[in-house]
């Protein structure tokens, strides 16, 4: 398999009422064993759009992965596309009828006339088991051409692509290498960055690749190299780059991993066994939310008070009436006050606070929409930051989250 | 204009580590002005396949809108490949290079040679204003076909759209009336749902859709209307089609309107002149997150405490210690205790409460992965229940965030 496509559908995607994530899961799931991802087309419900655009993925591609359309309403109709595609007819599957019995036997309520026609199958295909749903996984493999159904709900699909798919097409994949490398850095505009290592990107070799991907202030550059080699030689001929891009950048160099930051946090903590809370107002949340996103969290993640109004930032954090009435809510010493007394109260080694206007409303000329404060102090050292972030009310919160993660990361790195 | 494509560049997008939601973005903001979406197609910043796709897109619609591709650094190539495909050349636009040195005058770090590319616009576009970044904004008119390009960037994308795109469409849009209407029902199966409307779905006039679209255990029930005849009248009809819907679901129906829970919790509170907090251990802040996402809402959120640890949920809260002896921080005692110790602690009108596993570990044979409980109370009248949640550890917490917005929603409404 060279190359594959990505086919969503669903009404709600191209209405804009739900986002497609699916596509995303399926491309990274492929990557990892070697197969690129040529297109994703999204199209709707509808029989002449499904099959005009898997006709036309399939002049192009000999696999196409296709998500949606196989619930037991009547809005879903890949299942009956699928088989004037293919020339075939529904049948009985009695094991996908067994299984769903088995899946719905403590919720009955489930099981009714409707649900009956999720084991009608297209004769033409092999059934792979959807552990996790009652929607059918087809596999169809006609002159060369291999095409994958499966549902469109999100979690069904990963399953779906983990346990089946998956371990199916790496027995198929090609015996090209593809390494992706990902730097994580913060600080630079992207622009600069591309200025100050433009000499090392031209110097590339043909097979090798850098792409920037910025998103929350932070920019991932990643360096893909596709070959037909062994992995070890063309792992060190990455490595190699990768050492003679790295004194270029270093100052602004905040991960050598592609791992969200909250990860990383979490890997130093537990490795030192050490804890950390926070204190939040504008953030209002997500920097607890991204601590205690991953598994395993509560080893080092003890909690968050979310200080939205002063007078939970008095009577909870201990943060003085004096410094909010003189200075105000959004200050260097508000947010010192709330990390000492947020670390206080939960008996951290770390915490972090932010206090800013998230907006759209609330900016002065002297703190507009965007100022926002933040401090991390493990008790003998506390470390304050003043950002003018722009954007939306969610993207100043999000950049807020990051950055407050970030200086996290540096603190505990150098302490 | 009677529909419309979208083409999303970016190699970020089909390796799966950037999900799109610029499409969707587009995709709604279209389909207020009656322009529906035909198809969204994904993209490499790849001059073969970007022609590719847009030459296709051409033959089905005529108007395109596409994103991405347009920054300084070397992976973005759609101004080039659009030179090509509109046979025009990349001249200097004084006026862009006027609004890049505008928006950049308190950082020239970013101004440099590589930014420079950013005024050199083709020949044959017409170039809106970008009122927030530096890529610039095409518009291609050539036989009837019209095309967007706008940047990849989402805030920018939405600007864009918003500001100069749409109003543009709006004046060229067909005559035909859409019309959404959308019910929100929780508390049964997808299946089940279908089975008991069905004759009511059959009845439905050709002009008029229902869509299932479930997320979240909430299902978004969607009539979509489209005719060419006044809004008055369709309105009038569609109407009449609910008011027939509405006394087969109403045991389930949370909500007549497409606004997000928090959004509708929200709008009580305030008419109401009443606040809430929350206490949150297994949703880790997701509660606080939705109540404090929309702008506003520090006049009825007040604050939240994340109790991760159990020595959280006594200091702080003041859980009693015999408490989590007897029967453990999952169990209903302690969501009571927890929800009554927020609102005491930070004085608000109402408080919300969960404790539970959400996996992928902890779980027993009592509680399994899965097991939330919720609380919620006005000091009066506490109301708890307990669910099994399936999915992964981020849709069990989504579930029981969901969960806990919609038992407060309808005591709200009850009290």
């Amino acid at each position: 398999m060279e190359q594959a496509e990505i086919i969503v559908i669903g009404d709600e995607l191209l209405i804009g009422q739900v986002v497609d994530t699916n596509s995303g899961m399926i491309a990274r799931q492929l990557n990892t064993i070697g197969i690129p991802v040529l297109r994703t087309t999204a199209v709707h419900d509808d029989e002449t759009e499904i099959t005009h655009a898997l006709t036309e993925a399939f002049t192009r591609v000999n696999l196409v992965l296709m998500t949606g359309g196989l619930g037991p309403t009547k809005d879903d109709i890949t299942k009956t596309t699928l088989c004037k595609y293919f020339d075939t007819r529904l049948v009985e599957d009695l094991a996908v009828k067994e299984h769903i019995l088995q899946l719905y036997h403590d919720r009955p309520q489930v099981l009714n006339s409707l649900t009956a026609t999720q084991w009608q199958v297209p004769e033409a295909c092999s059934v792979l088991e959807n552990r996790v749903g009652s929607a059918p996984l087809m596999e169809f493999s006609q002159d060369g051409k291999l095409l994958y159904s499966m549902p469109g709900v999100p979690y069904e699909a990963e399953v779906a692509m983990n346990e089946q798919i998956i371990p199916r097409l790496a027995m198929l994949a090609s015996e090209n290498i593809i390494i992706h490398k990902t730097i994580q850095v913060y600080g630079i505009p992207e622009s600069a960055l591309a200025l100050r290592i433009a000499d090392w990107e031209d110097a590339l070799p043909p097979y090798m690749h850098l792409a920037y991907l910025p998103q929350n202030r932070i920019i991932r550059l990643r360096l893909t190299a596709q070959k037909h080699t062994e992995q070890a030689l063309l792992e060190a001929e990455v490595n190699e780059q990768i050492s003679t891009l790295m004194p270029l950048i270093e100052d602004y160099v905040i991960a050598t991993e592609d791992k969200p930051i909250e990860v990383l946090v979490g890997e130093y903590l537990k490795s030192r066994g050490e804890t950390v809370s926070s204190a939040e107002s504008c953030t209002g949340g997500k920097i607890a939310m991204l601590l205690n996103k991953h598994a395993g969290s509560s080893s080092f993640y003890y909690g968050t008070v979310v200080a939205y109004d002063n007078s939970v930032k008095q009577k909870v954090l201990g943060v003085r009436e004096e410094t909010l009435n003189s200075v105000g809510a959004v200050s260097e010493q508000t947010v010192i006050e709330m990390a000492n007394g947020v670390r206080n109260l939960l008996g951290t080694t770390w915490s972090i606070s932010t206090s800013g206007i998230a907006g759209p409303d609330g900016g002065t000329i002297d703190k507009p929409v965007g100022t926002v404060w933040i401090a991390v102090t493990n008790g003998k050292h506390t470390h304050t930051e003043c950002f003018r972030f722009r954007g939306s009310r969610d993207q100043i919160t999000t950049h807020a989250a990051t950055a407050a993660l970030i200086m996290l990361l540096k603190d505990i790195k150098i302490s």
